[in-house]
């Protein structure tokens, strides 16, 4: 098995959909893409929770899977987020990313009956079993309504050999601690405001949707923690905080849709019920964007 | 708009699978719906939790429901469960489920991302717009991670012209308390351990899957309570309750279906990643169900 | 060892003070337990947390505890709470209650340090085998900060032979549940709010500070309970909620102080940092208590 | 008002006791404060969680408070930790350490009934202007019940001239991340597990017990971070980290004092209901303290 090195900043795209919500924009993808990979990040993550990709048919979600990773075009390593209520059609979308290209599979336990350990270890070992490609576990309870504890992240790390990546986005740092104490996982960071921390507790690399529109301030606190500089990464973390803050409580699509389109890139709204950003929101936006 | 009384104990019923998983085994539900009906349930709730309305495909949904409405044959009133992350596939599945018969809709507000208050309510408002039938609004922030506070029910109730009940399942009864105290909307519990107190407190209904396996104590409760027998209520409810607790704990679809086996209805497994029941448990069930 | 049939409406006293917040005021606080007990309290809890026990030097407490004992004069049993961080402190105050009469103790484990299960269990026992009266073991982690499990209640109320009964003021009736299908142990509801669910539960008290105020519905409640008329139970449980949910929420010392006092009962002010009832809350508690 | 600097390793003291516990053993305690001083901690912090100070009578607390004072006698300040369920005795308390020297007050907002925004705030201002000396709010839900949000800690510090600086225990590295975005108070981090992100984040100090064992890796640490030497810092914290959080799980008295007997500095053992360490916490004890 082939294991790219995924490391730095990881940016998340959204799926731009059409003036009347009912297509997939491939285009404004496109461009989009281009735009985070021009900009430097070091991989590209479609159909993640800002990709919207739970709200997708099943048709649509396998057109930007295929879009996104032949756009990527290996410039840098693509990652396509699966996430499926069963294990059939988890399976379904995994092997058919890898087919298209994909480097790696990250995958997120999508619950509606809650799930136990064993269910989740065996959804991961299906999955496994299934495709020859990494996957980066996804731990997100808030939207997935499972949390794995570290020692169950632990034991499906040493049970199924591809999973080979953890992504810790519940914001609880001391999570990282325990992966870090007793593991050599490599660990990423899925909660924005906790970017600091999380490269100060080892974190490999920061899963994001912010460099869609700061992508220069994102970039610049992994290559000051890299340099060794305290100082310079806490700084620049703070300056870039109040933006990382309220893309998380506006929400993913929304926020990061309008700001694409203060920036000249219109990509649509999220899909119903989730509402576009109000005018409130676009103001605010525009101030912090113009301010960092 | 015609408003059928729904009152008692509601059903749910399962969705039985082929044995390899892949395929609805119509006749086998129909045997269920038949056995509940002839029970004595006072309606039948397709689709719902236990129904694993979620791990469904589209035309499988479409299947179940338009079967179970034409099943029941207005035997009793039929209230189908409409669930999904996205407002234009709810409101597609209201509209099919109205045009095959429903009497009533009942609207869980799925989520992936958190939903603002007015998100939910422009969700209610648009199925409530796109139906003629009434609406039972139904709380369950445990399965669908969307918590609405009484307050967010009660504006939707005003608001929404055919909200006209409300199943409320976190089994705290001060919810329950503050419906009762601030409005006249009708109550229906969802919450199995909660049967005896939901009752007390002055809930219409009982939306449960446990008429499958034990009918006659479920509606042995209901009448005690219609008949103002406190003591006898509290008596039968402590028969069922370790029973109740059972099927909660383990998961309604996995405990149902095992209980169904065991009395002669086979029913197939929950789909992946759900377990079916284990070895252990199903002992367990034998015992319960033999002791009641 | 004495057991007392401990069951009804256990009227929680206030603590009196001086205008000046420096003194107990024996006189009013005998006031308060006569017109209790001529309202028809099965019994009289003083030092609770209505009694402000928590807030008392040891002087004050051993003060009130004595007077109170002494003026309830055996007409109804007395039950005194107990609580303090130290066990020697809290066996200091267990053995003084009963050199002085009381009926029952009430023992809640107060915690800074939060305590390990078997703490929990040596710090009853230790009580347990300085005295020679009943224990009501009391679980409220609202005011402790300790939450005990049924399992720890029932492991306790097996090994420390005077522990008879449970008050369970978690608010969780599912607790309640438990206690009935494990054990055969008396339990009373502390939480207000859940009087008639825990009554159909078959709690065998209300133990509450309301009868200061509206002793009659609480009293009747219980009659109707008694007499098995659930419709009339709930009738009179929704009549006195909005004043049960008032006490509760704006604190029980603030507010009965406050209602005592417009009653004719001067009773002085709880010890800062616990503001009294401010002018609003005034005007609330009179409509309130003008419309039951 | 004098406003000494307050930074770095802040060492905790614990209260020794005879071993009957009846006595606290100030020359056991005068030791441990030369130990800690000689190590080259920043300042001196008495009686606060780890000093057991919730659980000594007001004449212990008041021996214990200048006889420690009295002790470090200006080598480095000394921040005296004041708590008590009424304002009255919380204002005696502070005035007492003032009288006896004490350079900075911590308040801790102990509760038993539930605090108001407002009566928290009117705590700390009768503190406030109670003394002439720089208070540090102290914010720690888990021992005092209170959590106090970020605004109101803003509030109190603008309000109350003497509140000059925040030890922030939740835990949560977002609450400091509001802090420095919010104003310009120092914070100091009460939560050893977070001591690395803490200090990432911007804290400018460290309040922790484990100086006393482990006093070289605590202040290597804090030197790290004043190098701006991330990856320094980095090690040194994981280094540390197992014994962090095994005092934390343990709780601070009972492992301090267990781990200071191991190095030959008997203290006796925590009062009851607090156990003192069992044999196989001593053993685990051993083996980190000789790991790191």
């Amino acid at each position: 098995m082939s294991n790219p090195t995924i490391h730095g900043i990881i940016g998340y795209t959204i799926t731009p959909f059409s003036a009347d919500g009912q297509r997939v924009d491939l285009d404004a993808l496109g461009r989009s893409i281009d735009r985070l990979i021009n900009s430097g990040v070091h991989a590209i993550a479609p159909l993640g929770s800002t990709g919207e990709g739970a709200y997708l048919s099943d048709a649509e979600w396998d057109e930007v899977s295929a879009y996104s990773i032949k756009k990527v075009a290996k410039r840098v390593p693509t990652i396509v987020s699966v996430s499926d209520l069963t294990t059939a059609k988890a399976v379904r979308r995994a092997r058919y990313a890898e087919e298209h290209g994909a480097d790696v599979i990250m995958v997120l336990p999508a619950s509606y009956w809650k799930l136990s350990d064993a269910e989740i270890l065996a959804h991961y070992a299906a999955i496994g079993d299934s495709i020859g490609v990494p996957i980066m576990l996804y731990n997100n309870p808030a939207t997935s309504g499972t949390d794995m504890s570290v020692e169950l992240i632990l034991r499906i790390f040493k049970q199924v050999e591809n999973v080979t990546m953890v992504k810790e986005s519940t914001g609880d740092i001391q999570r990282m601690h325990q992966l870090k104490l007793q593991s050599d996982v490599p660990f990423y960071n899925g909660c924005n405001p906790l970017a600091l921390e999380a490269f100060a507790a080892g974190a490999k690399g920061w899963c994001t949707a912010a460099p869609n529109l700061i992508p220069q301030l994102n970039l610049s606190l992994y290559q000051a923690v890299l340099a060794d500089d305290l100082n310079k990464a806490r700084e620049l973390f703070y300056r870039q905080l109040p933006l990382l803050q309220f893309i998380l409580k506006g929400g993913l699509p929304a926020t990061i849709k309008a700001g694409l389109r203060l920036t000249g890139l219109e990509v649509g709204n999220p899909r119903l019920p989730v509402f576009p950003l109000g005018e409130a929101g676009i103001g605010q936006l525009k101030a912090l964007l113009s301010s960092v």
